[in-house]
């Protein structure tokens, strides 16, 4: 089949890789329809976080093309939305929600794994990974949002629950990238009455704005922190979410988060240095990670279906499989906020 | 009035310092009857956070001697325990539940306020602050209780609140002074079925086992993990609570820690890394901090004042206020958890 190869930093191309097969009666195979690139991947390509040569992608939706013996709820046909990270579904960790950290677990595209930005995807624990997407003939803007369940959605909705995100707060989000945006995004559909962006790129403004923020701060560092404080009348936001990864976002989301509240972290850490004396001294708690994304599908499902958020709106860019360098290197010089690949035909 | 005095490190003396006055209408003077030493005060004892010179002490019990005009719930006679921050009780983050962040609040002991570990404090917002003590002929033992309520049992009940402590959950306490012990406590109160404490002071164990531990962990470091994880079936504990404030003693917590709980952290920290690739990819969040005792007390009060709780149990320790220096020392020299300061006869 034909897939991406990642060969090392500035190194993806297109080529051939073996058709996967059911190794576990518990597998299933899946026929990638659209993918996309994710901001991680970015980290890979510049050669920043490590990465296996070899298959890449985690974000992706497809057709259901075979299944083990043992897959009870799919079967071949079935169009399906695919978590980022497969788990078992019966684990302790599964079992208290948080699949993405099953004990069986893992990802796509990467340590020996099929990766999305391919042709096909075998998914281990096929029943407890995929989600079924229910109807047919979906518009293509319905089929990105789902597409951005996969993980980027689930991420931004990862950081305003665990930055506890309810009616009527406001809310500071730092970072401007599909998982800041799909932040906003989420906090305005848990309730957030007031939702302060920080951001100095036009185009991720408008979206943004679109997914609900009221306030743009375009101010940096400093600058930034102390914008959001006058907004606040000096207290900071009821809610912070980070989704960078770096140690100045941290600083800032700390900075402008409330006294007793949480700041929801999302953003993968590079050398990140947490200001401990804010959470001791001003009870600002820190939560967040790896995005359950497969306990959150279902959830957000149903408002992707009938339009009620459309994340798919992240997806600014477009390419197909035999040209997704492009994609990287339009995210990589910021002039895509996100990538989407169409691999084949979706239904 | 006699009072310790901080005269820098290692130099604790007791001497005269002017008596408190009515200084704002919504002030009260409380004369002190019970104080302690607070293992913070430690840290100023041993040169290694900055201290005013002066006043000190945050922990007391005593009589209302006097109110201010604008008192309305407290009078001269009055037997009040106080938590270690005073607060208005009025501003957004009292109303949030976070008294000791309030916004005109602050700290006995330091700046310019008067010290617990004196014969008499003037009280700032004393109707919002001090907390009235019912009943009368309280016995030595539930004095000494009440006085840990002032701060050690609400920090280490905040530790179990912040760590998400419950019914039928395994947890453990990483520290054995008098926070941690208190911590102990707080997660028996709460229904934590397993308590893991880690100790390796045999009287400290004791402690421990009569607050509730059901196992000691005896090992430090990677050992210590080791064997909580060997405990927990590989997987850590579902609340793990930080009670030091060094980065081996929060590093410990969230390697304990089961992936998606929270660390519950009340240790005052020293140059701590938080290692934050636990927190993004195990999703084990950070919470605590200065512990919101004024919230606590009215909650944890009746529990003592019945004696089914006993916090005071980690006073092992007895002087008065002219040999307060002796406390310090028992402390400093890890010869006593916590040193009682028998101030005034208490009613």
């Amino acid at each position: 089949m034909r897939s991406a190869i990642f060969g090392g930093p500035q190194d993806i191309t297109v080529g051939e890789r073996p058709d996967p097969a059911i190794e576990e009666p518990t597998d299933a195979i899946v026929r990638v329809s659209l993918a996309c690139v994710c901001g991680s991947d970015l980290w890979y390509y510049r050669g920043l976080s490590p990465h296996d040569l070899g298959a890449i992608g985690h974000e992706f939706i497809g057709i259901v093309d075979e299944v083990g013996a043992e897959v009870r709820d799919l079967r071949p046909g079935d169009f399906v939305v695919t978590p980022f990270t497969y788990s078992d579904g019966t684990c302790v960790l599964c079992r208290a929600g948080w699949p993405s950290n099953c004990i069986n677990g893992g990802g796509f595209g990467n340590r020996g794994m099929d990766g999305g930005q391919g042709e096909a995807v075998r998914v281990p624990f096929a029943d407890a990974t995929l989600v079924r997407v229910p109807g047919s003939n979906h518009s293509d803007e319905i089929l990105r949002s789902v597409l951005a369940l996969s993980d980027v959605a689930c991420t931004g909705h990862h950081a305003a629950v665990s930055g506890a995100v309810g009616p009527g707060m406001t809310v500071a989000v730092v970072g401007d990238g599909a998982v800041g945006l799909s932040a906003v995004l989420a906090a305005k559909r848990l309730g957030a009455e007031r939702i302060i962006a920080l951001s100095r790129n036009p185009a991720r403004q408008a979206v943004a704005r679109e997914f609900g923020a009221t306030d743009i701060v375009a101010e940096r560092g400093d600058a930034a922190i102390e914008a959001v404080r006058e907004m606040t009348d000096g207290l900071g936001v009821e809610s912070a979410l980070e989704c960078v990864g770096t140690s100045e976002s941290m600083n800032t989301a700390f900075a402008i988060a409330r006294s007793g509240s949480v700041v929801g972290a999302v953003g993968a850490p590079h050398d990140v240095e947490v200001p401990i004396d804010v959470v001791i001294f001003r009870n600002v708690g820190l939560r967040g990670g790896v995005a359950p994304a497969r306990k959150y599908i279902p959830e957000l499902l149903p408002d992707v279906l009938d339009g009620r958020i459309n994340p798919g709106r992240v997806l600014d860019f477009e390419t197909d499989l035999d040209h997704i360098v492009e994609g990287y290197k339009a995210m990589d010089e910021r002039r895509a906020i996100k990538a989407l690949v169409r691999v084949a035909p979706a239904r």
